[in-house]
């Protein structure tokens, strides 16, 4: 399918991972054989995405299993000091519970070590299923032709299949909907310019990339006939939290009567946030405003403003893909439908 | 007035520049006492704007007579090289030619050369005058209070007096009308955040940063209460062409019933272009998307889309101001009334 995996399972060995902090300069594979390489991935940002880091969990559990014996003691020990690694990711968390619940079914030692592997394999191939009927939905959406937009990184990188939005332009490029995708650079982390447009090409999409500045009047031309991203969250009403940009992609999208979708696996809904207004909104710190990396080119001490997303009215919003299908307005109902 | 100024006129000696390829790191002052360094900033960068480099030219010209003497070939041979360091810079050429019709009325070669000094100094004042009327205009407009945004650099740095739009910012500021200026980075050269961020600290103005991505949000959570940008040209029925992004910021503040006000000198007012439509959109290369300076963060040979400006239509625009005063729409009837 896609021209490029972010982890292979080795069974009873261990896992490969690419280390996408390399990239795009680089494409290397590491071989992880223990719990503490796994958890070194994890904290380093080599191996991310909140389905990914799931998968990941998983996998690291198997090797817990293999390098230190499956006994309930160092399965548990492998499973907080996994846990540690990104404290906040609910995925990972919720994968590394999983597992041990699998484990937990098992008899003896071996029996347990080969239900982790087999759990981890799993986990692996339902990622895949979700993103892959994800994507088959969005396919048919109204107005991918010819050329579509999309911000951020929400490609096989982040999930361990082939992703959200991402998966929905690749699953139209194939179907020869579309032709081409634009993707913003996605200030202040740069995802689209260093992940997106690796992976456009890893997939062989012809790509082209601009400045977010450029999105606007790239709208505004007419080149683009629809716009679509992930999301982070979705709220009972349908309004979308995703990464900062994204509202004012969507605001120029609606001036000029492009389609503006989003794209987001069925555990992104929350009904329990009746609103945009209440989704809490994280803001993050001067050093990624100003430069990047090492490179500084603002004047230090200046204040910084800088939110890590931004809330997209559903208003805006012409459709939202799940792996259960399309959403379309009024969003309420069907998303109390789809979470009860 | 401000805590800067780009360039300091030394009559009978030379000129000093802020060397501003080395801000915001450093403050370097350079004294230039030839043609042949006047050329090489201008060519460099170290001077830039179009005002301020029509200042230079004529500081350049009254050099050349000190330097090589005041005779019509010397002059003529040193108004060709510094013309042709920039060669499309109307302000330039067009300075540089009122300097040598200075000299030209002027009798012996001591005249001449006092003659060219005293145009040096008339340009620079000129200048200031301009933009201090504008500033007065624009002090006033509705909104400017609490805090305005603003997008790329318009300040002194680019003209020699104190700027347009953030000369308006800085007046409003003294008047107590506002309290803080947001500026956005600026992609792809991020003028906003090396030079606008300092400027606001020369000036003592409170400034914050953010990513081009921010600014919808921060316009839609209501932090701003009117935006303020720059033009490179307005058509005559008011669209105007700026720094990318700017039509993306001021259709985003049309959403929120934020003014978005264009502060502009009368030069940049152009008749004969009937609408936004007819104003040339220059693309820019590769190399300043997907990296910055020598850093590179994209994969190399993707596309990119990369226009330096985009129109923002009249529409949108709350007001225009120039040194002559605020203009509203329909703004048709008053452009041709003021480049009649």
């Amino acid at each position: 399918m896609s021209g490029y995996t972010p982890i292979r399972i080795l069974p009873s060995e261990g896992i490969e991972v690419l280390d996408q902090t390399l990239l795009p300069h680089e494409e290397r594979y590491l071989r992880l054989e223990t719990v503490a390489a796994v958890a070194e991935a994890i904290r380093s940002l080599r191996v991310r995405g909140a389905p990914l880091l799931g998968v990941t969990g998983a996998c690291g559990m198997a090797i817990a299993g293999e390098e230190r014996g499956a006994g309930p003691e160092a399965l548990a020990q492998a499973a907080a000091e996994l846990r540690a690694t990104r404290p906040t990711a609910v995925d990972l968390g919720a994968m590394i519970d999983e597992a041990l619940a699998a484990a937990g079914e098992a008899g003896g030692e071996g029996e347990r070590q080969a239900a982790l592997w087999v759990f981890a394999e799993r986990a692996l191939a339902r990622q895949r299923e979700r993103d892959a009927a994800l994507a088959r939905h969005g396919r048919e959406l109204p107005g991918l032709e010819g050329a579509v937009l999309t911000h951020c990184n929400t490609g096989g990188l982040a999930t361990g299949g082939e992703g959200t939005a991402l998966a929905v332009i690749a699953e139209a490029w194939r179907a020869g909907r579309i032709e081409r995708c634009y993707a913003t650079e996605t200030r202040p982390l740069l995802q689209g310019a260093r992940l997106t447009m690796w992976e456009l090409g890893a997939l062989g999409i012809p790509g082209t990339l601009l400045p977010d500045t450029a999105a606007a009047s790239l709208i505004a031309s007419g080149q683009v006939s629809a716009v679509i991203t992930g999301a982070d969250r979705i709220a009972a009403n349908g309004d979308g939290a995703n990464k900062v940009g994204t509202y004012g992609l969507a605001a120029v999208a609606a001036r000029h009567g492009v389609p503006f979708y989003l794209a987001a696996p069925l555990s992104t809904f929350d009904a329990n946030t009746p609103s945009g207004e209440a989704i809490p909104i994280e803001f993050r710190g001067e050093d990624e405003v100003g430069g990047f990396g090492d490179d500084r080119w603002s004047p230090d001490g200046g204040g910084v403003y800088n939110p890590a997303f931004d809330v997209t009215p559903a208003e805006l919003i012409a459709g939202i893909v799940c792996e259960s299908g399309v959403l379309r307005p009024p969003y309420g109902p069907a998303i109390a439908a789809l979470t009860r």
